[in-house]
């Protein structure tokens, strides 16, 4: 508990803690106030995603190389898991898809264009490991084709056939959580040592001891989860009061939201020449949530969805995913980055987030 | 004759020779157990394909490189020019087009992908010529302009006019059939050298005498033939029966049977740590169907076919050709392989072949 | 004014110069023969053209490295800037539009293209400096994902609200001229010395004094301007007559028209075996058209123009310029150049000719 609190009064990032309890406060008192609902919730969850990051490191410090690097690659986008499952349990699926595409589209070009500008406005040219970047590349790749593909097919037809794309996405899901599996044999196991400067970066925070790593684990995602429970009940409303559309919020509110622990982590490893980090970091967390939290969310949605979820994304947010993807494997192909390639990249961000933004409400 | 016979003995993929004349039997006995003549003609196919192919390089090896390369390049892709012409003359156009991108898509990314396993399973990391594959890929890329950007063009357009893809077809298919032209001259005479070691793997099997290649080249050809006339009348019916959608028959079956020879050849190159001869033979066979054997196609329909074909495929097979495309290109840029590069390049085959075996009839 | 005349002497292209009077003579004498005046705007526009470039360098080549950069960088593409500029104000808005996507297609490809067949058909191999070809090759990515991304986001959608297209293109144009300005800032600042190579090979003509070359610019630039008038009042009506669609017209011949005089330049360069040279005209231009000219024609249309021209192009034109981009990233990225190189960049240009040249009038 003593490295908790420790934690807590060194990072000034855990400060924002405080938002959690108001959140709550004033969801029992103004249940209607859907603009602060919206706005305490988003403060309140990033505070709670840094704990949940440093807690999963913790216990995969612990518990060995193989099993924490699958604990961390199982684990480490679990806020956007919760929020979204939270959404999904409210039949939310225009959100959960937003914000599913919106966390790729936000790690692949923002977390990454800025780790590089970051980096380059320090130093002249960064070097890095791009090994690991052309394996991450190659997963987003993967899944941007498995959620490309169906639409491009089915496109020319009038009605898709409902039942045709609810077998295919079950199938889809499938298959990209074999194939993720697979990716971990080779960057865990068969393959572990073209990865290891990479990997090496992933222990620069002390790490809890274990009884305490487990309960952070389990209560902050308990918080999480309730937290979640707000955000989505008031970003509707909020949308529609702060007039921005409801694919700006999902793509763009919700995924820096849900990555700012990790952005943080990303951006001080590039202010420190350490940019093996920042990109494993970024490309790493965007093929985690393409191949292993959505294909999870469509199978879970038999479960506890009203209906099920399919994988059929907004043709829109498809496009994006694709450029988002050619962008990443085109940029870290090198493996050098200055700080004018990482405007290139911001700058590809911005283009999405300006149309988005300007989109009109009905369109999504 | 004795060389064909040892052949044949030494051979396993040969004894399914037995399925010629049962093939032929069980169509003068049944001519309506379409499905029976379907499984039928796929099995006698297979074998013919691998006696047109060694015949093939045999008559090659003796006549020297320049035109043996020529030879190769030509007759290397006989078996699938022989099924479509069938289909053309029929006037099966939607079954010749399917069996073209099909070619394309098994041959870039099943024939490849396997390749890039087998031999990974096998050796840690493998090498190889890459500047072959990105000459092969460069072809491939300008097939699939020529393929997507007619239909993109006419796309907005409510009803294409036919006289421009039809004459847009013809204009494509000479500049291909250019394209292919200059490539061997630049990959068979002018830059030569740089092919060097992708080139000299060929010759691993005994050539046969040149009389008996010719002959077996002849008489092979006119068997396939004949078995092709079965298949095309077959396929749609059992298709039906076995309910796989025309497409997915067309895309994938038909390419696995016609491209069968070459895949065993591929593979056992990849199994032998030989992966210039794989890449070659995969990427290779995919540039001459797209840029030899359908623009062959447009222009002999004037003569044979009941109306001339043109070159515009249905969107999703441009899509998917694209991205076969694309993905070769992006997975050969190293030159190395691993067994998961294999994985990757696999499961986006999985991805269309999931989706086309899903897809409802009617919609193509 | 001696310098100027020598100049003429020695330079066959500047010949041409003799249709500058021709072409006003018979606009005042026959206002009406279209066809006539439409051969006679283009045959004087090249020379003049030729003289514009030489005077800007020759400017830029007494200002010194930096605000002659910029000179170059901002000036070079004058006479496309002068021609939209003529066909803004006559409120031609297609015609603008398809000269600019023409234009870079041109750069890309044809220039590109030629460059590499010419030097190889000299050279073996030759090699380039492939830092430059990645720097513009990313420049010219963005600006495709900025023209590309709108379309796609708006496409499902039946009605696109026009006053969503018409901030997004304004929020877009500003965007790349941020991002060009940002560009010239990395190239002639900051990473000023691995661009060292493409940039020496600049200054190969002998610069005009300061007082010519000034005198120059502006005449000339008036001489362009009056000419363009001409060209764009008969174009439309020329094509008509010669038939040829107005998509034709605007990609192909005011494309290569306008750059007849870099291209003089560019193939000069790869004859002599300075590909860094050709390499760096032909994207560098490319990318000025895409950043620089095509914003600011947005911008200035807000002043000019009946009403405010937007940043949407005719989705042919967007898949177009997306696969010109595409081709140009990955065949530069190996720094290595053959004459068959040459020939696929331009057989992808031909594709797009021969469709636009064969598309019926009534789409465009």
């Amino acid at each position: 508990m003593n490295a908790l609190l420790k934690e807590i009064r060194h990072n000034p990032l855990l400060w924002l803690l405080v938002f959690v309890p108001a959140v709550f406060g004033a969801h029992a008192l103004e249940p209607e106030a859907h603009t602060l609902l919206f706005a305490l919730s988003v403060f309140a969850i990033v505070p709670l995603a840094a704990l949940l990051s440093h807690a999963t490191e913790s216990v995969a410090a612990k518990t060995g190389d193989a099993i924490g690097g699958l604990l961390n690659a199982t684990l480490g986008n679990l806020t956007e898991l919760v929020i979204a499952l939270t959404a999904l349990s409210a039949g939310q699926y225009v959100l959960v898809k937003a914000s599913i595409a919106g966390a790729i589209v936000t790690n692949t070009l923002f977390m990454l264009g800025a780790s590089f500008l970051l980096g380059g406005l320090k130093y002249h040219t960064q070097e890095y490991n791009r090994i690991n970047a052309r394996f991450q590349a190659g997963l987003l790749f993967l899944a941007t084709i498995a959620l490309l593909v169906p639409s491009a097919v089915t496109e020319a037809d009038s009605a898709p056939a409902a039942a045709f794309t609810q077998q295919l996405s079950v199938g889809l899901s499938v298959l990209l959580i074999v194939g993720y599996g697979l990716g971990l044999l080779f960057s865990l196991k068969t393959h572990r040592e073209v990865f290891a400067s990479a990997d090496s970066g992933e222990s620069h925070e002390t790490p809890w001891p274990m009884g305490l790593a487990l309960a952070v684990l389990v209560g902050v995602t308990v918080l999480v989860a309730l937290t979640s429970e707000i955000f989505v009940e008031s970003v509707q409303q909020a949308a529609l009061d702060l007039g921005m559309s409801q694919a700006f919020v999902g793509f763009i509110v919700v995924a820096l939201v849900g990555g700012a622990a990790e952005m943080a982590s990303a951006f001080s490893g590039a202010r420190k020449n350490r940019l093996d980090l920042s990109v494993g970091i970024a490309l790493g967390s965007a093929a985690q949530i393409a191949l292993f939290v959505a294909p999870v969310l469509v199978l879970i949605s038999y479960v506890i969805g009203p209906t099920p979820m399919n994988l059929q994304f907004w043709p829109g947010a498809v496009v994006m995913m694709f450029f988002a993807t050619l962008t990443a494997a085109l940029c870290t192909n090198s493996g050098r980055a200055t700080w004018f390639v990482g405007v290139l990249v911001l700058m590809v961000y911005t283009i999405f987030a300006m149309t988005l933004y300007l989109l009109p409400p009905r369109v999504q």
